[in-house]
C-alpha cells in the first residue's frame, strides 16, 4: 500500500469536488480519517449513505479541530465566514487548502483569520463536470488534469509540497503560480467560456416558443456543448464571477471588441476576414491536442 | 438486402458529409453506382484510394449526367456556379438535393438554373464533426441525427419522400420545414455558437505570449469545447455566415444585449441576477437530455 497522506482530513463542503476528493482519499490513502462538513443535514445523510467520511458535522470548527489537513470546497461566498469559524480550532502545524476557482479573493477572505503556525496553501484542482452534489463525485475526476497551487511567500515550501503530493497521487499534474496570474488564466480558459455559454443558452430561453422547441430538438450542432457548460452549478458560478470581476471584465471587453469586428465583417460581406480568423483558430486546437488537453 | 435507393448518385463535393454519404450508400445501398466530383485531383485520388465512388470527375456536368440523384455537398459559395454547370446535364425526373447549412440562399442560388422536370429538394443533414475532407467521413455520422428537408411548393411530394427515405435508411430522423424557419433555427443552434466559439478562440490567440501558452495548458475547463467547435472548416463557415447574414445578425443582436446585461450585473455585483439566469439555463439542458440530443 502507498503511504498515508494525512492522518485526519476535514472536508468543508462536500459537493462534486469535495466528494471526489473523499473518494480519492478512500481509494489511495486508506489510513486517512475523513470528517465531512456541510450545512444541510440531507447532504450529510448522503455522505454517510455513500460512506464518504468517518465523521460528519455541520460545524466547520468541529471539522477543523484535530485535522492535519483542512480543505475548503464550498462556493466562494462562504469562505470568509468559514475562515472566521475555523480559525480558533485549527491546530498548530495544520495545513489549510481549498479548491476554489478564483485565488486572489480566497486569499483576501481567508488569510486575515489564520492563526500563526497554520500553513495556508490556496489550491485549484482544474477538474469538474456540469453535475453537482456529493453523488456526482468520482475518484477519477482528477486523473490527468492540472492542479494549480499558490505558493504564498509566508507559507513554508514543505506544506505546498505535501498538498501537491496529495493531488499527484490522485493523478493530477501540479504547478505553482501567483494568484494574480491564476485568476487571469482561468478568466480566459474557464470563466469567460462559462459566461458566454450561460448567455447564449439564456438568449435561447427567451426565444418565441415556436423557435425555442426546435432549438432544443436541433441542438446537436454546436448549441448542445454550450448547454452542458451552462448546466454547471449556479451558486458556484455566481460566486466565481463576483470574485474574479476584474479579470473577467477585462477579457470580456476584449471578446466584445472581437465579436463586434466579426459582426461588422458579416454585415459587410467581408469573407476574407472571416476565413482568416477561422483559419487561425484551427491552429489553437492543434496546440491543445499537442498539449494533450483535448 | 435492402432495396436499392437510387441507380446512380452524383456527389458533387466529397468532404466530410459527401464522403460519409458515399460510405453510407456503399453500406446500405450496394447496388447504387456513385460518381464523385471534386475540383482538386488530390481529392479525387483520395476518393479512389478509399474506394468511395465508382467514377470520379472534376466536371460537375459530367457527374450529373445520367444520375437519378444529384447531391451538392460543397461550400455554399460554389452552388450558383455548380447550378449553372449541371443544369443542361440534369436528366428529366432526376432529383437534386444538397446538404448545406443554410437553405434560403441555396434556393436562391440553384432554383433559377433548374430545367423543367427536375425535382429540387433542399436538404440539411444536421450532423458533422470538426474534421473535414474525404478521409474524415464515416458511415455512422448520420445515425440518430436530424435531417431537415425543405418541401418546396413546386416539388412533387414523392421526390421529397424519396430523399427522406434515403436519410432514414442511414439512421436519420427526417423533418420538413420552411427554408426561412430552418435558417432561423440553425442561426441559434449552430451558427451563433460557432461564431462565438471562433471569436473567443480568436481573442485567446491575441493574448500576450505568457498568458497564451498557459491558456492552452489549462484549456480543460470550458475553453477546450470552444476550440473544438472553432476548428471547423474555415471556408464552409465563412460561406454559412455570408449566406445566413440576416438571421445570424438578428440573433447576435439579442445575444449582445443579454451579454451586456450580464456584464453589468458582474460589474455591479448583482449576484441574484446571475444566479437567476444560471438556474434558468440548467432547465434547458434538462430539456435537451429529454429530447435525447445530449
Amino acid at each position: 500500500m502507498s503511504e498515508k497522506l494525512f492522518d485526519r482530513v476535514a472536508l468543508i463542503g462536500i459537493g462534486l469536488i469535495g466528494s471526489s476528493l473523499a473518494r480519492a482519499l478512500r481509494r489511495d490513502s486508506p489510513g486517512t480519517s475523513i470528517i465531512a462538513c456541510a450545512r444541510r443535514s440531507e447532504t450529510l445523510a448522503t455522505v454517510r449513505r455513500l460512506d464518504l467520511a468517518d465523521d460528519t458535522t455541520n460545524d466547520p470548527a468541529m471539522a477543523a479541530a484535530g485535522a492535519d489537513l483542512v480543505v475548503i470546497a464550498t462556493p466562494l461566498s462562504a469562505y470568509a465566514e468559514i475562515g472566521r469559524q475555523i480559525a480558533p480550532a485549527l491546530q498548530p502545524g495544520a495545513i489549510l487548502t481549498d479548491v476554489g476557482s478564483v485565488k486572489q479573493a480566497v486569499i483576501r477572505d481567508l488569510q486575515p483569520h489564520l492563526p500563526e503556525g497554520v500553513h495556508f496553501v490556496p489550491g485549484h484542482p482544474v477538474a469538474g463536470t456540469e453535475h453537482s452534489g456529493p453523488e456526482a463525485g468520482f475518484a477519477e475526476l482528477f486523473q490527468g488534469r492540472w492542479c494549480i497551487l499558490i505558493a504564498l511567500p509566508e507559507t513554508v515550501p514543505d506544506a505546498v509540497a505535501r498538498v501537491g503530493r496529495m493531488w499527484e497521487r490522485f493523478g493530477m499534474r501540479v504547478v505553482t503560480m501567483s494568484a494574480d496570474h491564476h485568476d487571469k488564466v482561468l478568466a480566459v480558459t474557464s470563466h469567460l467560456p462559462h459566461l458566454i455559454a450561460y448567455t447564449i443558452v439564456g438568449t435561447a430561453t427567451d426565444l418565441e416558443d415556436s423557435l425555442k422547441s426546435e432549438v432544443i430538438e436541433f441542438s446537436a450542432s454546436g448549441f448542445r456543448d454550450f448547454t452542458r457548460i451552462a448546466a454547471s452549478d449556479p451558486v458556484m458560478w455566481r460566486d466565481i464571477f463576483l470574485n474574479n470581476r476584474e479579470a473577467v471584465l477585462e477579457i470580456l471587453q476584449r471578446f466584445n471588441e472581437d465579436l463586434t469586428a466579426l459582426q461588422r465583417a458579416i454585415r459587410w460581406g467581408e469573407g476574407d476576414k472571416l476565413q482568416d480568423l477561422f483559419t487561425r483558430t484551427r491552429a489553437i486546437r492543434r496546440s491543445i491536442i499537442e498539449a494533450k488537453q483535448a
